[in-house]
């Protein structure tokens, strides 16, 4: 039987024309980008082209783009970069955070180079933004960085970048969003972005792993993290992952063509799920409001099997989904909407367009049969 | 007319069979390592067979095997990581190291993190090993980290690992080599090794970019450079680049399976174009002692051209090399034997296995043209 991949802000599967696109770089196009005969000439123009194309989504310049090895990468050099480059003393982040974001921030504030305040989350899992402005106020005389990460990757909660765009404005703070989840899922402007710096990973959108890049305003610049030769407009050394680039612009371009027309069939398959789970004893984690993210439904149950079993049961019957139990979410156990305790299990179901009503259908029978031991759904189920 | 690809140091054309063990990874196993349910637990699998599959080839053990986005990376995590997690203060090394050693060197001192010593680089393009153990004993009570690259990228001068090892050894130091040139063209067993930690990159051997690893000996830890989750045993945030990952691992034990033969063979085309050369005025840079990377040819012609302009001929001619005039190679000016002036210009030639002796024929003929304007080697052509 078909799998079921419903742990999409993991990674996604790659679209096979990206791949199409990709294996020309793994073959006859090999050339060192900065090698000035045909064979490098060849992969710089690739590299260009790329750059152009994702430049081109996003209502930017191309050299505003500066690619990475993937979202890791990105946040370390965005954050590392402009603190290093605009000697900031003050950051301002919150406990939810993904950790490439979290340790980074940790690892410099604990080698005294950063004063790092954190932000409260408030039960719909995003920012007191009454909070916030205080922590800009109490260190109005600062340079401050905020970095607040657009969609979270554990509830799906999102944070207003127009608001934390104005705040940020208004104090003089650089603000860097990390839109590893939200990217190529929703419109973006970054001709009049409400922010200075953008993280981003392809493997997120249907792309490969291992390649990544930031988006930064044109007048910041940063200092790089990965030292070496020149590339990257001097901000990131290292021989250019050609094939990877390539196939990034092209999942990019086609994820953002697709989005409009995702967003409705992923929104009926996340109120399919939501409310089908919720008659079989579900509730929602986080957000609440309906403003989360579209493509991520974490949703909490009652455990009555130990630990990871539910996910292992889940795995055999052909779901892959992720979950997390009692402490051992950093983020769940920071929302106080969240039961954080060792008789419940939390689970993140996460979408793509390629996901169907059938599998949620599935899903559903398999979940309810998991949970309450008989199953009224799969009566639902199309033959 | 095929192309004559003669800039192998820069990078290497993949392999077919290497791209075709990839592929899987870019279509149906796209799961993330570190997810624990069946497309998570295949890529995971691929992950540490790869890795296996490296240690075998070096005789070492998986656990000391860390992968990186590449070359660049792995000198900036190698340095940099022992420097922190050692808390190393003198750091010796070479002006001719490659620019991913030698600016994150730069950028620790100037930081004040490090005291950088250089050691002085013979006329044979090797470190004088004299002036090596006297800064050393000058630095007898300080914890002392060396790094000389085992092969050099422009020259081909090779290092003397043992003696360096030993002198390491002696003096408590830990010992770094970039075996980037190197790796996969000579026997290499780590079980037993004179250095401490070493970097590699893929697509040096017939592997894919943006990919390849350090090996760092058992009883030393490294601070991680890229900050996150605990990826690469705490060592390496991010997720990892799976496809990439399994190329390298083809691509490694492909060309090691493969150097014993391809040393001869590299032996001849490089004797064949150093005679050819010699006879119509070109002159060798670098060691002269025959105890060069055999892959490597450095050498110097009289620049009768502006420029780059051989370079472009050689280009439309079907032949991609490297090459430099006066000031603008970092290397070719620390060298003695090199004539830096602007009036001389350098083409480096680097090998693979892939060369063949017609193509060294007619990149002789060529050479002769553009130098020379007339031909005494095309006769020697065969039809």
């Amino acid at each position: 039987m078909k799998r079921i991949y419903l742990d999409n802000a993991s990674t996604t599967p790659i679209i096979p024309e990206v791949v199409d696109v990709m294996i020309p770089y793994l073959s006859e196009y090999f050339g060192n980008p900065s090698a000035i005969y045909l064979e490098g000439r060849n992969s710089r123009m690739a590299v260009e082209n790329a750059r152009k194309e994702i430049a081109l989504c996003l209502s930017t310049y191309p050299s505003q783009i500066i690619f990475t090895s993937g979202g890791t990468e990105a946040n370390n050099l965005a954050l590392g970069g402009v603190i290093k480059a605009r000697k900031i003393i003050v950051v301002i982040s919150s406990p939810i955070e993904h950790e490439s974001v979290l340790k980074t921030l940790y690892d410099l504030s604990s080698d005294g180079l950063i004063k790092l305040q954190m932000v409260n989350i408030t039960i719909e899992g995003v920012p007191d933004y009454f909070h916030l402005e205080s922590l800009f106020q109490a260190n109005v005389n600062e340079t401050i960085l905020v970095s607040l990460m657009h969609g979270n990757n554990e509830t799906g909660s999102m944070i207003d970048l127009e608001l934390v765009g104005k705040l940020s404005k208004r104090y003089r703070a650089y603000f860097h969003t990390n839109a590893v989840q939200t990217i190529a899922y929703y419109p973006m402007a970054l001709s009049n972005s409400p922010f200075d710096l953008l993280s981003v990973s392809a493997h997120k959108f249907h792309g490969p792993k291992g390649i990544g890049f930031i988006w930064v305003r044109k007048d910041i610049g940063l200092r790089t993290m990965q030292t070496g030769g020149s590339h990257e407009n001097g901000m990131r050394a290292g021989a250019e992952h050609v094939a990877g680039i390539v196939g990034m612009a092209k999942s990019f371009r086609l994820s953002m063509e697709s989005y409009p027309a995702a967003i409705q069939h992923i929104q009926q398959l996340y109120m399919q799920l939501r409310e089908g789970l919720t008659k079989i004893g579900g509730r929602v984690n986080g957000m609440r409001n309906g403003n989360g993210l579209y493509s991520i439904l974490n949703m909490c149950f009652e455990n009555r099997f130990q630990s990871h079993n539910l996910l292992v049961e889940l795995d055999s019957a052909g779901i892959a989904v992720e979950s997390s139990v009692g402490q051992s979410s950093q983020v769940l156990s920071k929302l106080e909407t969240a039961i954080v305790s060792d008789d419940i299990i939390s689970i993140r179901f996460s979408f793509s367009r390629f996901n169907t009503s059938n599998e949620i259908f599935r899903v559903l029978s398999i979940m309810d049969y998991q949970l309450n031991g008989y199953s009224v759904f799969k009566k639902a189920l199309p033959t």
